[in-house]
């Protein structure tokens, strides 16, 4: 199979307005007058970012909501995106089928469209999912990881934990609440490291320190359940990210209207700690007051 | 050596307007009012796509350059582009820093920036590189592969081939004619696939055929004289690709003049044949006025 048989058969179903059916050199987007473009990447190697057994829908999904989901954590609506698959050579049509559908149901569920990509071989067998998604926002509303200040409270969306005991899990970003994050978060940043890595990004940008409690993080309750049984460790599952959830920066008085408004989207916020001056770190505070001991804050890929 | 870590030493010094140093979840980019964003992606393997052998500096250049092609065949000029790798776990600092060193000479050369990307590593061991590339283009001017009419002059630059003979050869993307192009072109293609292929595209999207004539192509001097020697067929070269030069359909009363200021920018014009009516295809006529025959038109990467 060809790489125009499999971009006509599998892919120019997908693409929207101005990718030319992905006949074209390139797409031809139109930005609205009054919008920024927001732009993010993220490659995601089978086998390093998602399990070999994973279904291909399911594979599909998690490449591209983990590109959604730093739309969201900038403030941005999700508007398109780039597909670019470095596949092993014996290409397996119904994996590409069924990975073709599951981008298909998300494009439905969050408002995103092919805008183009490159399909290509690899002769070292191994398969690469590279994303390019494309967001916007009103001019001059991005949120970034610079705006907290001191005295902000750290704000996470939840539950978190559950891509750590179930690696087989889909992540679901938080667009819903993207009109509020523009609205209320000063800073904001995705957990996908893990939360003491990403919350430690804000308190970089922003030359903060951030000091958390752990009683008053969002676990779920299998993650209580695993931690109270002694199997794991809060640092085995803090450290693991893939949760896809957000971490924000948010002043206090701003607080019990954000977390009402986003409760009726369906998202729960928790107040988990404040920003506070010093050298950027996070501490995460147990029930003693002691501050938990971390070999690594997050992922690491190399 | 962590991701954060190549991130802020490699290709943090390469970010534009916008990337926000790479530190965030995205970067926010400004589209002036009445451009439109074209926006292009090719994903280069190694081994497959570009030699092992190919020194870093240079590797980086053909990435980006078979992107800022593309964006010249749109009649788009460059503006900023994202960088995904999927690099072997036992990450090399050294190529790593001659790849950057690769794309800040380049960006120099096109005027374009690294607006983002992401840096993985792949246990598999393969490095694969998906380069999404930006270009801006006046509202409408965007030049598709869709808008050729029979009588139409089938146009390259050139030369072609030496892809074919050096693989070791970077190209040049015909940038200095995007303003050009969006002048004279009706249509145009980058020739990355080989020109039957590419020129085909052509016909396929705007419902024409196209008869060349093999002795008006502008093979380069070591080409033609591989040609003589008869080591090497006219098929072997057409079908290689990698020319990263372009194919366009001019009205023939704008051809002198396209020609005439293509010149004054160091690019060559050929007219090579005619567009006409019928069912799509390429057709390349030797000097007895017989048709080439092709087993395959171009590249195929499965």
């Amino acid at each position: 199979m060809a790489e125009f048989e499999i971009i006509h058969k599998h892919f120019a179903p997908l693409a929207g307005k101005g990718a030319g059916g992905l006949l074209d050199d390139g797409a031809v987007l139109d930005i609205p007058g009054g919008q920024q473009l927001v732009v993010t990447s993220d490659t995601s190697n089978r086998g390093d970012h998602f399990v070999d057994e994973l279904p291909p829908e399911d594979a599909a999904k998690k490449c591209l909501r983990s590109n959604i989901s730093d739309l969201a954590a900038m403030g941005a609506d999700p508007f398109a995106y780039q597909l670019n698959l470095a596949l092993p050579k014996e290409i397996d049509e119904g994996w590409l089928a069924a990975f073709a559908k599951g981008l298909e149901a998300d494009q439905k569920e969050f408002g995103i469209f092919l805008s183009g990509g490159d399909t290509t071989a690899m002769s070292a067998g191994a398969l690469s999912v590279s994303i390019t998604a494309f967001g916007l926002v009103s001019e001059g509303k991005a949120v970034s990881r610079g705006g907290a200040h001191a005295g902000d409270l750290a704000v996470v969306t939840g539950p978190l934990g559950d891509a750590f005991l179930d690696r087989m899990r889909i992540p679901y970003p938080r667009t819903a609440i993207a009109p509020l994050i523009r609205q209320y978060a000063k800073a904001a940043v995705d957990i996908s490291d893990g939360l003491p890595a990403d919350l430690g990004h804000i308190c970089e940008v922003s030359g903060l320190a951030a000091q958390v409690e752990l009683a008053k993080i969002p676990f779920s309750k299998k993650v209580h359940e695993a931690m109270h049984s002694g199997t794991k460790t809060p640092q085995d599952i803090l450290t693991w990210g893939e949760d896809y959830e957000l971490a924000l920066a948010v002043a206090p008085g701003d607080f019990d209207s954000f977390k009402t408004e986003a409760g009726k989207q369906g998202v729960e916020l928790s107040a988990i700690g404040v920003f506070e001056g010093g050298t950027p770190d996070v501490r995460v505070m147990d029930k003693n007051g002691e501050a938990l001991i971390f070999e690594k804050t997050g992922w690491q890929h190399f």
